[in-house]
């Protein structure tokens, strides 16, 4: 007889999902919980683009699309990529969401043994992804303001460094990063040939200002972006990666042997999303972040959000963990800093949900940090 | 300035897709070819199955599932496969089509220099997936008929052999395996503790007889499904995978770092696609076997196709992509056997196509053998 439990890779030891079920298993017995641990759209997908959704499935586009994706998508956003780089090298293709873009990436550049910058707090897929092929995460501290120090990335950088993984507006911490820290990394990953990757999922979500992406600094950033955090389409399974032309090439060819293509339908509502204006839903959530951020700025310690639809507080007590411990037994449900960081001392709250829900929230949280 | 080329990994460069590139190239001048290259059924998802996805689409199911997969279609596929298999340890997870499974079977069992036995002639896919996380792809050759030889397997089982990948009905050959080779692979792999793949991806699609899996005999056996074939539903990437309780729940975790979860909508549809009887699709594709057959087996030498829709005949003159260059010429696309194999001695027919497409065909291939 076999052993399957003999069978496993090691790749899928070193890392496990244990914590943050352990938060959800004490969440399934909450009946109404205030929930702030979504991180998603309270939104659904905007009408046009559900509509361009279901006549693409009438139509009958529901067979493989090409592996880097359909003509009309690549074309409109070659258009809308060209109009800001003006980078001769540049090329686009369509992937299975950011996170399909992220495994792609790392499968194309990264070789066992490599290195990879991670920012801590960072996006929790991060630190797992660089495992999944075998390189080796090296994380940079950015508490307490998580602002991102040159100076730092620089010491960091090994002969061994393959990319940097840069991530603004931020999961968890909802920070964008400022024009010159942007400049500054992006200069440095040139001088130094390392591949700078700017996950730019929440670039619809800028609050104050612009989004300032390292492709503006560096020609050679890839880009990975997506309509799953903007259009509310998480479960659409559809984002796309440009940058340079030998990169996203190797991206495509493994694409055919991985993902194969990312889902046909979705790739026709993408197209019909890019004509949508999100600007009102922009500004929902900038009130929403308002909301939460005078509600709290008195009795909890954080870095204002500049974007995305989180807020990263310090614990008023204890671990991220204990603290959204006891959260839960007030019946507000929040994912503990732990989760995101080699730190456990801060904790995650999501404000994509109702106003109303957030003024709840806001009550049990201030309730908590007087107690 | 950096140098994106130099950023590429090595194991990108281990596989190419320049030879189907060529042969695509030289058809993309043909105004409109017979075409005999497509891996996929030719008609359009059924109606029922796309009014589930339009519906889940409308009611607002358009976000992230959980990873597993949605509970409704799970328990669906669990009652299907307990009636079938009474495996204590069996479970189930919904995989972004069965690439996504495969893709999922490799990062959970296979470390770098672990080996794969794989079968040739394969599936385009399978050396590159094994190669994507470092495994070692052993090849054991099955021509002239492509009938699986278990001494030869034994004879290839080294300590470092982690898995045997195993198709049946076969792409690209049609060939079904016997029930007794089954049975004999399926204790084989018992036998040395060794996790067999069964990949099941055209179990809808069987003419002659019931299909015989490996799990029948081999409780532990891992088998990969999915609608991409049965409801031509490619574009829509989904599928499941269903084994031993231990791998599942692994190949789950690591879907949570890389796929994410399947396209939400596509499940919904993949519950009612599982209520659609596809008996009559089979049938007429078992028609168009006979047809394809009978129209070519007295100047072509091919083993008869059990299922799937492919046949996989000997070049009558000249290597498999000669063969395939020539045909072009006139007007009949086709791949060349070099594709899915070391060999380069025969092409694949995928006869999923009109009646009357292929006998144009038919007429072509007959011209060309008497050439």
């Amino acid at each position: 007889m076999s052993d399957p439990k003999s069978w496993i890779a090691d790749r899928s030891k070193t890392f496990d999902s244990s914590g943050i079920r352990k938060v959800f298993d004490l969440a399934a017995r909450l009946k109404n919980p205030v929930n702030f641990s979504i991180g998603q759209p309270d939104f659904d997908v905007p009408n046009s683009v559900k509509e361009a959704c279901i006549q693409a499935i009438t139509d009958g586009k529901n067979a493989y699309s090409p592996s880097q994706g359909i003509a009309p998508l690549l074309e409109k956003l070659r258009h809308n990529i060209a109009s800001r780089y003006e980078h001769s090298n540049r090329d686009v293709f369509i992937a299975s969401g950011t996170s399909g873009g992220l495994v792609l990436t790392m499968l194309s550049l990264v070789n066992p043994g490599d290195e990879v910058i991670i920012f801590d707090p960072y996006f929790v897929m991060y630190p797992p992804l660089v495992k999944l092929v075998g390189g080796i995460p090296v994380i940079i501290d950015t508490y307490p303001d998580f602002r991102i120090d040159v100076s730092k990335v620089e010491a960091a950088i090994s002969s061994r460094t393959k990319l940097i993984l840069f991530n603004s507006p931020a999961n968890p911490t909802g920070v964008t990063s400022s024009q010159a820290e942007v400049k500054a990394l992006a200069e440095l990953a040139a001088s130094h040939n390392v591949a700078l990757i700017s996950d730019e999922i929440y670039s619809q979500f800028v609050f104050d200002g612009i989004l300032h992406s390292p492709a503006d600094y560096n020609p050679d950033t890839i880009v990975i972006d997506g309509f799953s955090k903007s259009h509310a389409m998480t479960g659409w399974r559809i984002g796309w990666v440009h940058g340079p032309k030998d990169v996203i090439q190797t991206m495509i060819k493994l694409q055919q042997f991985s993902f194969v293509c990312a889902p046909q339908p979705a790739q026709w509502a993408g197209l019909a999303a890019l004509d949508v204006d999100m600007a009102s839903y922009c500004r929902d959530y900038r009130e929403k972040r308002d909301l939460i951020v005078n509600g709290l700025q008195d009795l909890y310690e954080f870095s204002k959000p500049g974007g995305a639809f989180y807020l990263f507080p310090k614990s008023p007590f204890g671990t991220g963990t204990e603290f959204v411990t006891k959260a839960i037994e007030h019946e507000l449900l929040m994912i503990p800093g732990g989760i995101f960081s080699r730190k456990d001392s801060h904790f995650r709250i999501s404000f994509a949900a109702p106003n109303s829900t957030i003024e709840r929230g806001i009550d049990i949280l201030r309730k908590l940090a007087k107690s």
